[in-house]
């Protein structure tokens, strides 16, 4: 294996795992994204190559990880995340693959259902859903996706990137008669020390992410009010306590 | 914090986090799934409680989580993949805060991703899926299961636990007007050294799994091609550098 496609979970350093943190620890160039965290960065060897890949599109990345893996480097390309779950890390594959470099992917903690969990929300839960519906936001209009299909979707919705399309996710699911009373959280910087945490419900739910940092992620669903079922019951026990 | 709810990952043991490995290394009990890597539990301090909850029923589980809790003790209670994922970590936790014991949730890498990645398939793919939809096959009736929705369902569809469930899957996806063509790809103990991946499409799917060991994954949708993308590509590079 030449370049290792790694996962280095959802913003904690904590979060990598083991064996991402070997390959950094042991590689000759590391190539990440702006995103990861710090100190996984950090922990490079000092005289590893080290390339934040912000200033370069998609095309231009994949080059440099065919040019680094050609050139017989043990690479390791640090990806917020997970690298297969809205990472373009099958392109990247891709590209080693035609050019015959051998690669290997080493998955991460998705932020999926780590960020939600840090926001003590399960994203299924018996009784409450038992099935799960990932999209992505990116473009802030929500032209991307399916709103009739996903307001009738049982379960719990998942929106990755969703800060920006926050207010057209809401209306569009509204439109297409999802219930405004469903719950909707919105969790900024999951893991991270500065998460924050905003609880409402889709049909009050415009406007609530104005003031929040990116990157952050929407849960819609019955699951949202484990979060307050959870702190209700650690209250009830305080108060028994004492 | 006396109960940390851990995930192990999908089963190859250098894929749990660097901080789940620290608090098995530091615990003072250990309850463990059956599924999770013996190489984990082997890793708790020798004098550690180490509990094996196969023979537990959820209530009893969480009796004892209660029970270890309050006797202030350092607790890991070690999940197969995500806690929050099909997993019942959130009635764990409800446990846990009514019994007023201080808890933590440390997310793990599920299988959702994880396990077609590591037969060379990324859950989402520009062009082929932007979208991934996750369910649970435990009835082997598939009467769980809300067969329209999922056969109209854009994207990529993740079933978990599938095996004993396949062939009720597979017949109720195509009474709903599911494509045949669909692509299929059977996973079976991914990520561990006998994993086996089986590619077919749905309306071949009948009996696909009967050979198999648990826990098996199915992966349906477009994305499951680029897995002969990537061995195709591999293939090509190197006649022409042959």
């Amino acid at each position: 294996v030449s370049v290792y496609l790694v996962g280095a979970g959802p913003g904690d350093p904590g979060l990598i795992t083991v064996r991402g943190l070997d390959l950094i620890r042991g590689c000759e160039a590391l190539v990440h994204d702006r995103l990861v965290a710090p100190e996984l960065v950090a922990e490079a060897p000092e005289d590893a190559l080290v390339v934040d890949r912000s200033a370069l599109d998609q095309g231009a990345l994949n080059d440099l990880l065919v040019e680094l893996g050609s050139a017989g480097l043990e690479v390791v390309r640090l990806k917020g995340g997970d690298p297969f779950v809205f990472g373009r890390g099958g392109e990247e594959a891709l590209a080693l693959a035609e050019a015959g470099i051998p690669f290997e992917v080493v998955p991460g903690v998705s932020s999926i259902a780590a960020v939600p969990a840090a926001a003590d929300i399960p994203v299924t839960h018996r009784g409450l859903a038992d099935q799960l519906t990932v999209v992505t936001g990116h473009r802030a209009d929500g032209s991307d996706l399916d709103f009739e299909a996903l307001a009738r979707t049982r379960g719990t919705v998942v929106v990755f990137m969703g800060l920006s399309a926050l207010d057209a996710v809401a209306a569009g699911l509204l439109d297409a008669g999802a219930e405004p009373e469903t719950p909707l959280a919105i969790v900024s910087r999951g893991t991270l020390p500065d998460q924050e945490v905003v609880v409402t419900t889709l049909g009050e739910a415009t406007g609530a992410g104005r003031r929040l940092r990116g990157p952050a992620l929407i849960v819609l669903g019955e699951v949202v009010r484990v979060r307050s079922m959870l702190a209700a019951a650690a209250r009830l026990a305080e108060e028994v306590a004492a």
